[in-house]
């Protein structure tokens, strides 16, 4: 990395869940939210508005849309509009683009927005934009959506090294509990034990439905501005200390492999490199949990342990509060919901709400200085990764 | 800007038309056309891959299409893979995005791909589509896409200005005749004259339909390197000189004018200032010329001629060759087709093109060391700009 230093300053959120609002509601919650918590911050000093949504197209029948959020942010922002879609990892895209902008000095405060609405009075369309997210004319036409995809990476995980269901819903049991300390996620009041996870309906064998985050609406909001106008916004800003990204081949046919993601162990292996950070230095990690299997296939490829005993770490409390590297305090992809666009962003608030202690005891990583927030898109074919440090 | 220096080093394009081709087929022809010119590049060079495109996910039934296009590409970007979205800018916005993404360090050589498959076997999911680029639920529902914005812009610039439908069919001939000498484009064959022109059937009157620019499938991809590494791919690389951009609202009611585009002359203003250049140093400009009076707007608001003379402009020969400030030799959207994602990159082309005397007489700006180009998105409510120079 080179350029100017960029901070995360401010965060705000909507409410996660099955909503009545529209897209832009909910556009306009998570601003709202944020513009409460900046109240130094005017309007006219955001210069640039960077959007995440996926798919504003399918789900919400609009385009264009980072010019059209700007506006019902009251925000006319005049060096950079522009929305980033990178699937399930867009809104991290989102504060990706903010930080090269900022970094090369083409914006000095940047609002990143994300957002998705995604259940609507009629699923159908919904459904079909979920097939298009893979290769569709390959991979989309066979049916290849999400779950059957995930559940073939937990299949062959078992199999290679012996992870069981169990496991799998102890993760799903671990965000749950989190989530419960967690006001805007969409599973908010939702209590589960172990035996009634293990009892819910098969979604795509051997994932159930709460190995499964769901089709959320929602929304999120952050201020990121370059270092010598951190401290005008807060005594407690998130630096950006690292970012990596890193791609594999698209089609399924064409991965290497199912259990081991040969781009999350790069992305992991460059930001370690270039931050001169390992993994004993995470204080906690928000990762994508889309899928229980997801985040333990990922405590191995980020090197959290080592290759397959990515079951035994959750097994053992190693993701928990007090554990080696405690994972999705928030209440991950699972409690929270995926609204695609927004998740990237809530997972940068709750890094902030960490720093500045804003989150309950429940769910509280006492003295966090290091963050690490990943997300994956399509056949988990390319990891995006960010890294925080706590500016004291 | 800050940061280090950003060279455009290399493009290809497709052939601009109603294709048979898959959306992943012009991404791919776009491609070799780069590489074939790039012999020095190798694949696992790139490390990053900016896509624009402005609406994949309603034209071709494809999201997450960035990591999608490098796998067509035979690319496996491990700094960062990215689509954006900015209607119909979307391709600078990629290059933007490029440049913002080389400045910070965060790549040091990029791919930028646009691209839009708009031509379906049925056109009904295409025209429903473009009613989504405005404000949806307030102005598409009245059915307002692009011609009847664009031909109320016509209309008040008549009666306020006095400028003539044959002004407008000027700027259309001049466009339809640069596409003559260029193989790449929709009309590449198409001869017209003046009373052709005004002959042809009213679209949204005043705007006939050889004022409005057409669906058009097509792909672009230029090559983006630091400035250390631009002599390794070419002697004459196209240096990135400045880069601005504005926003007004999106609402249609809510914009202050249809006749003078605030967001651009503030775009304007800013490239000049950040530049050091102004208007009488732009050897030729590639300007969005969607419909014809957009064009003649341009002219006045980026201070080519001054408000209410871009009429006349025209008419003088002004933005011909050898005239004040050549306009679109590449043969403009009007000539070339628009291809919503492609269009910023192809004419990011013609500028390297150029500047490296690849063009023929019919259309080559003689000594050209400085070339600007421009997009608008929406109902001309954003304005992107890019300003580049010729590297000796």
């Amino acid at each position: 990395m080179s350029g100017r230093r960029v901070a995360l300053v401010g965060g705000g959120l909507s409410v996660f869940g099955v909503r009545a609002a529209t897209w832009g509601e909910l556009v306009q919650e998570a601003g709202r939210a944020l513009f409460a918590r900046l109240p130094e911050l005017a309007g006219k000093d955001v210069d640039s508005l960077f959007v995440g949504a996926a798919q504003p197209e399918r789900f919400a029948f609009q385009s264009h849309v980072a010019p059209l959020a700007a506006e019902l942010l009251g925000l006319r922002p005049w060096k950079v509009v522009q929305r980033t879609e990178l699937a399930c990892a867009s809104g991290q895209s989102a504060i990706r683009s903010a930080y090269a902008a900022i970094a090369a000095g083409l914006s000095d405060v940047a609002v990143a927005v994300g957002v998705e609405k995604m259940n609507l009075p009629s699923m159908a369309e919904a459904n079909t934009s979920m097939a298009d997210v893979l290769d569709r004319p390959w991979d989309g036409v066979q049916g290849a959506t999400a779950p059957p995809f995930f559940a073939m990476c937990a299949q062959r995980h078992m199999k290679e090294f012996g992870t069981t269901p169990e496991q799998m819903a102890r993760v799903s049991l671990k965000n749950h509990a989190f989530a419960n300390s967690n006001p805007t996620a969409q599973f908010y009041e939702k209590r589960f034990t172990l035996e009634k996870l293990q009892k819910l309906p098969m979604v795509a064998p051997p994932l159930r439905l709460g190995d499964c985050s769901s089709m959320t609406d929602g929304a999120g909001a952050v201020l990121l501005v370059g270092e010598e106008l951190a401290r005008r916004y807060t005594d407690t800003p998130a630096w950006i200390a690292g970012t990596a990204q890193s791609t594999d081949f698209h089609n399924l046919a064409n991965l290497p492999s199912l259990t081991e993601w040969g781009a999350l162990r790069r992305a992991g292996q460059e930001l370690y490199r270039t931050s001169g950070l390992g993994p004993g230095d995470i204080d906690f990690a928000e990762l994508h949990d889309c899928f229980t299997i997801s985040e333990i296939i990922e405590y191995e490829d980020l090197g959290f342990c080592p290759k397959g005993s990515g079951g035994r770490f959750i097994e053992e409390g190693e993701s928990e509060l007090g554990g080696r590297v405690p994972v999705n305090p928030r209440g991950g992809l699972l409690g929270c919901g995926h609204p695609l666009g927004a998740t990237g962003i809530a997972q940068a608030v709750e890094v902030l709400d960490q720093f500045q202690s804003r989150v309950p005891p429940a769910r509280r990583v006492a003295g966090a200085e290091v963050a690490m927030v990943h997300n994956l898109s399509g056949s988990a074919n390319v990891h995006s990764l960010m890294l925080y440090r706590r500016g004291n």
